[in-house]
């Protein structure tokens, strides 16, 4: 096995639970969605029969066959290493998952549990694992899942994250609020064995992947040189890193040593290395994360493979609405994240002017246009509007109560035009629709997500998605 | 009429719209549906006998009442002087809607426009009037409503407002979101007669209102007293003034000439009227002030009357929640934003300790409690927790799938033990629930809101909230 073949770990031919209890009946109905062959799943509990209708087996002995690929391990911290000392020398692992928690992230006992394992692995070279403390993997094309609420279709996204919870929000959320889907997604915890810088060199090679996430809190303190490794790697990744650091501030760090355990390093090392390395720092909160996500998948979504990637290269934005006070608050917000909000001339007010005589709102930016948003003039107007340097449109709009009328559908019908006239070129396009609970906008959002739409619930949102794309697009010219 | 005496615009007893067209049916519909009695709403059209089931009359002459208290006037520009000048040579109008936009926001010649009506006002000081370019009012005890889509009850809240648009979208999403109710609503616009610091007067002394908004983008340029007789009300004005004002850059103020025409002035004049005064400044965002005006609703309401109210005097935080990475990412962001988590010393560790020995998770704060968010211990231990001098707890929690079995109702009711004991103090306890489309998610989100939680879609925007209370009651202690 090369050093970076995780084929087995995200596509295993065969799993065992260790010790398959009721509590974590999850991992199975995660399988169980996912479509995995049952028969392939073994699951040991040295007390029960069965677990939702499946076999388990009461040792480790009893199960026919030599190979594991997959092993999830969750059997409590005093009899780990003599548990893992069993299996190991009677099957061959390809990986394991330590689910176990309360290691080095608790006390120093733990931290002597963690030390045995990795002394334990270091005498099979062939067998590596992720943890412990750690939810494990998530590959739609494996068929590997650990929660039943995990999309079963695949994406172009990888996930390496040091936070089990962060790691099954980001997917829940992810899918649910922007339709995000998943090539890779592993929660590795306090990193005993496998590294972040394994799984990103891993991930940068892996052709699903388009861009990758990570959820990073700090180095193992048995791990000596990945910190070296891991700044090599950033460097050569070739794709997107949305990387979110707990542990900015001293009080988080000291938050972190009960967390994962891990070795939490300033953020003034930090801002050095995101100054010379692509990699993007997203700040410490999933939604930031969520969003950049979102903007980088909807815009890379339009290069085949995700290759010869044209960034948008300024800030200018052009404000849409049906809205004047929008209007000036939308210019307030953007102004002070440092868009430019062009000013037509008057040549360019003259054009538009000569498309449609607006009497009430304004054809400068910001476009309110009142009365006219199911009108051809609409899209027109729109896009005449972009000739003058836009890198960014904006529109912002609400829900529709009537969304079977004509009015509507030839709205729709705009944006759709305006969206692919967007899309010939580098620049964004993103609605903004404000979110509260009502049938009628959860409709109409689900309909423009659908739709591939890029939908942001406030303009702060997406101006900050936005200025990532940016930043990211600076990065790649200095860097590669 | 007192100057001040603003019951006939906001309860009329008669009211009459002219040209009640289907176009603005809107206000018709307002009225039906907060129950305004449909035979003092008197529609004047000259080609149609009737609009939505009410008769038009073909002009003001058949109008069979001599005084009208609310009148909601649209009609176009060039038309704008010789109209008003007919209906108050023949009738005597207490209060004027004027809804006609295209005015000093437009050109020269509706300045111009807008100088008349002010002359011809001046002629017939019992008239007052509202904008041009506005929606109106709300008042849903005096069953005055421009939309059908605005609650029926009324609440605590005051809304002045410089734009039509935001006006309604703050009650719109205020009342979807948060459950908001408001008392009286007022849209502006040019404010060509009636002026801000007239409103705020008002309200000030009003007993139904305990928390004003206002959105603001300048002064008339037909008021040069104005600025100065707004100073001096805000300084006097006893309840929280929410202030967003659009034009904190130039850019906006560029904007501004284009929406109300008003004369936008810059942030360093601003600056300093905060600074001089109890004005409680918004960042330009809908969701700011929507979060802020939930806030404040939130803990005034513990107060009778909105009086004697002390509000919390210090940032130090506790988090719970069922989520390591989660508990950092809120670590960082409180942090960043000023807050402090207290570290819990030995004795106190010992003490949460005893109420529940947590094997897994952490009790420092944050408090990560995996496994016992529905037992006692989880109210015992947060309970114990906030012994430590905190002045604000967030508990950061998601969608139950399950909201029927017993866990739900004693997570459930342990949330509600918390809220009780933490409305005895002036401490504030606000939820966090990621917002995501899913049902299981809805119904939770509203039962909270129902029940009068705080409820917050992320830390960031519960934090920032926090942050104005806290803001405004340092400016309490300085101004009153």
């Amino acid at each position: 096995m090369s050093e970076r073949d995780f084929h087995a770990l995200f596509y295993p031919k065969t799993v065992v639970i260790q010790e398959a209890k009721e509590k974590i009946a999850f991992f199975i109905k995660g399988f169980k969605r996912q479509g995995f062959p049952l028969e392939n799943l073994y699951l040991i509990n040295s007390r029960e029969q069965n677990l939702l209708g499946l076999k388990c087996y009461p040792s480790i002995d009893e199960i026919p066959i030599e190979t594991i690929d997959y092993l999830i391990f969750a059997i409590r911290r005093e009899k780990t290493i003599d548990s893992l000392n069993e299996i190991l020398s009677k099957k061959k692992v390809k990986f394991i998952h330590i689910f176990t928690a309360g290691m080095g992230e608790a006390d120093e006992i733990g931290s002597q549990i963690e030390k045995e394992i990795k002394n334990l692995l270091d005498k099979y070279p062939k067998t590596r694992a992720i943890g412990p403390n750690c939810m494990g993997v998530y590959c739609p094309r494996g068929k590997n899942a650990y929660y039943s609420s995990f999309p079963v279709e695949s994406g172009t996204i990888g996930l390496i994250f040091q936070s089990g919870d962060l790691h099954s929000r980001m997917i829940k959320f992810g899918s649910r609020l922007y339709g995000l889907r998943f090539a890779k997604g592993i929660s590795i915890g306090n990193t005993v064995d496998l590294q972040v810088s394994e799984f990103l060199e891993y991930f940068n090679e892996d052709p699903e992947i388009e861009i990758i996430c990570v959820y990073f809190e700090g180095f193992s303190p048995l791990h000596e040189k990945e910190p070296k490794r891991f700044l090599e790697t950033v460097k050569k990744v070739k794709k997107p890193v949305l990387f979110m650091r707990g542990g900015r501030t001293k009080r988080a760090q000291t938050a972190i040593i009960s967390h994962t355990g891990t070795l939490a390093s300033s953020q003034k090392i930090w801002s050095a290395i995101y100054k010379q390395t692509p990699l993007l720092e997203i700040p410490p909160s999933l939604e930031d994360l969520l969003d950049t996500t979102y903007m980088f998948k909807n815009y890379i979504s339009r290069f085949k493979n995700g290759k010869n990637i044209l960034f948008p290269q300024n800030k200018r934005v052009l404000i849409v609405l049906w809205s004047g006070g929008f209007g000036i608050l939308a210019t307030d917000t953007l102004t002070e994240l440092g868009f430019k909000i062009p000013q037509f001339k008057k040549k360019a007010l003259d054009e538009l002017k000569k498309i449609y005589p607006l009497k009430i709102g304004s054809l400068s930016n910001p476009l309110d246009m009142p009365w006219i948003t199911s009108k051809k003039a609409f899209v027109d107007i729109t896009i005449k509007a972009l000739e003058q340097g836009i890198d960014f449109l904006i529109i912002e709009t609400d829900a529709w109560r009537n969304m079977e009328g004509e009015e509507f559908k030839n709205y729709y019908n705009n944006l759709k035009k305006i969206k692919e006239h967007v899309e010939s070129s580098n620049k964004v396009f993103s609605i903004v629709l404000h979110q509260y609970p009502s049938s009628s906008r959860e409709k109409f959002y689900s309909m423009l997500i659908k739709d591939n739409f890029l939908v942001y619930s406030t303009i702060e949102r997406a101006a900050r998605a936005f200025l990532k794309l940016l930043e990211y697009g600076k990065k790649v010219e200095k860097f590669t």
